[in-house]
């Protein structure tokens, strides 16, 4: 890992730009820490930099409750390289919502699954070096989407202990059967109006899930729309159950 | 109204029980306050003495947020008379649930509509005899079940600015209806496992409210199951939209 640019935002957050490999991140941490700050996986549906503001407000909101929190940029986003399949895919999917058509089981599969296969271990290399680092411990928690990518990390990587997941992205058939390994206290958001999101599969994939702690919270509002006080009861799951 | 016994609970409130003509009644009001207090309906399926450890509990979190909390014995329930239709209905409900059959339309509609048409106005005299009294003021908010009621109180009563609906009791057709004419803030919390409710109705039924703003929570576990950070959640709710 190597930290490539620093900045304080307000509050005295430290925003650390990094390479781990080739791939590009952004770790964030409090801003005075007397002991190693646990740490948020933030989860993105890709794209970095179009999601910054974002990902920079759900950053400073876990730093304000004493979160270290970090993301990279996925495989086949923002300046990474594409690859051939996902680039098919992502055009199928282009042309049957444009006509209107229902989005088949194989562009989903061909859409997630690779995209699973691959950024998975990106996000565990990831997590070997934040927790090497000296203001980052544990426990470590997964927030945000792509909901499929949320799902197989947490069944994979013990080192994660809770996780808020936000229904907005296809998922894939096979995942169904993975959720029902995840065994870790979960936290779904829905967004009811969701334009993006098939409302039923968000529901039985809340169903599927294994734990014997799991919370939906369903708001109005669209993909983008989730209200201040849904983001503060999210936060406080991870406070519940990371410190 | 008439005061008929008090006592001071742990954490000094107020806990006095009344009769409201013939309705029995208990009133909850926090031990120090400066200004009237919000006030709490609480909502519940009915056996006030049955229930009384559960909205005992409920009220001493609802004081300690400040707020005074009320509930009366519903029609046909605890000691007062009931009704021959009612009973037939609880009688046809008892057995078609031990003969494993689904639970008709005509049984719900018995069951619960003649409920709803007596209770209103009895919880609408309770609400102008509490908000004459010198530590009682608004804004008041409903909480609980049985839902029908609820979404009937609330769509008739504008005093009423806010709601925690809890979905776990049979829903007449006709109240989807009346469910859309509901504008006011929503808090619906749903037990994804209660054995006593139709998950898909309840969904439909928080699909159709018309506020602008509305939550669903839900949670794994039965009718009774409602963990203690899904109660805090509704009561950060009230303090929201209360105070």
């Amino acid at each position: 890992m190597h930290f490539t640019s620093e900045q304080r935002l307000d509050g005295g957050v430290l925003e650390r730009e990094f390479t781990l490999g080739e791939i590009p991140g952004i770790l964030w941490t409090p801003a005075a820490a007397s002991a190693p700050a646990p740490l948020i996986l933030l989860g993105h549906p890709g794209g970095l930099r179009t999601m910054y503001p974002r990902l920079a407000a759900r950053a400073r909101h876990a730093a304000a409750d004493g979160f270290a929190a970090a993301a990279i940029e996925l495989p086949g986003s923002g300046e990474r390289p594409r690859w051939a399949a996902a680039e098919r895919a992502r055009a199928d999917l282009r042309r049957v919502l444009e006509a209107g058509e229902p989005v088949g089981d194989e562009i989903i599969d061909a859409l997630i699954l690779p995209l699973v296969e691959k950024a998975v271990p990106e996000w565990q290399a990831l997590l070997d070096v934040l927790l090497s680092l000296p203001g980052i411990g544990g426990p470590v928690g997964y927030s945000g989407g792509v909901i499929s990518l949320g799902v197989r990390l947490v069944v994979v990587e013990p080192r994660i202990s809770a996780a808020v997941l936000f229904a907005g992205s296809f998922v894939p058939r096979a995942m169904f059967e993975e959720a029902r390994q995840v065994a870790i206290p979960l936290h779904v958001l829905l967004q009811w109006d969701d334009e993006g999101n098939d409302r039923q599969a968000a529901l039985d994939l809340f169903d599927a899930f294994g734990s014997k702690e799991k919370t939906l919270h369903a708001n109005l509002g669209g993909h983008t729309g989730v209200p201040q006080f849904a983001g503060d009861a999210a936060a406080q799951f991870f406070t519940r159950h990371l410190k």
